[in-house]
């Protein structure tokens, strides 16, 4: 039995994300887990996600793998509050309203990227998730998101 | 004569971002110019790029537009204060510091998207760019970064 990743329980209307959805064949298809009370997610980026540099990555993956793994994060621990379990109710889906990214170092391209989110508050349908890219042991970028849940009904 | 695009003057050792260079062949290659005195980009994204509903665009793209203009606004910008002949002299290069985006409505996938830059600050090596795109005559998206030049020598 293999753990089923946040994005797998997100609804087949949900799961188009270039980023994060498993239904999106051309897209990075992350892959998003608890990791104690932190939320984890090991991403190797295709070398072509160069920036101009072409041993580092681009700005734009690094705001990418932060958005996608917050919204993720965001949905798994509002469903954790609920009580909701994943594989009989439906998990919750949320947009992102607010993106920041600090860039602290270059991010290499060659290497597994990992990826943590903690939860910093969950008041209603907000949620704020602050985030680490990681590299190579060293933290590369820092961010942090406000991730809005999608009202059920929708 | 065709107008060249700010990002057509990064060095070959700088054109390989997947957003905006012209020496990545699997990048978006977006292409930014002056407006007056704001920067513009236009760009209609494949509709592979959508989010988790397929009908509207990941926000991982909105970001990346933003930062890869906001990176070609900052060196134009540069350029333009040292009176920098773009044919014969460097063009500047920037690194992103930091990203942020707040994210107002949907984006749809299916349209040309217009992304909008006006410089806030130059001090030194550190250009502050203030950002908007828009869909359909509609802001979709705000947001600024700010961008560090990388020095010469290097």
């Amino acid at each position: 039995m293999t753990l089923k990743a946040f994005q797998d329980y997100y609804p087949d209307n949900y799961s188009h994300c270039y980023g994060c959805g498993r239904l999106n064949p051309k897209g990075l298809q992350i892959k998003s887990y608890w990791d104690g009370e932190e939320s984890i997610c090991h991403f190797e980026p295709q070398a072509y996600y160069s920036g101009g540099f072409s041993d580092y990555l681009y700005g734009g993956l690094v705001a990418s793998l932060m958005d996608c793994h917050g919204a993720g994060t965001a949905a798994a621990a509002k469903a954790k509050e609920l009580g909701i379990d994943p594989e009989k109710e439906p998990f919750p889906r949320f947009v992102t309203a607010a993106l920041k990214v600090n860039y602290l170092k270059p991010t290499p391209v060659d290497v597994t990227l990992e990826i943590r989110g903690r939860v910093i508050s969950i008041e209603g349908r907000k949620v704020r998730v602050d985030l680490t890219l990681n590299a190579r042991g060293k933290i590369c970028a820092e961010g942090e998101v406000l991730m809005i849940q999608i009202p059920e009904e929708n």
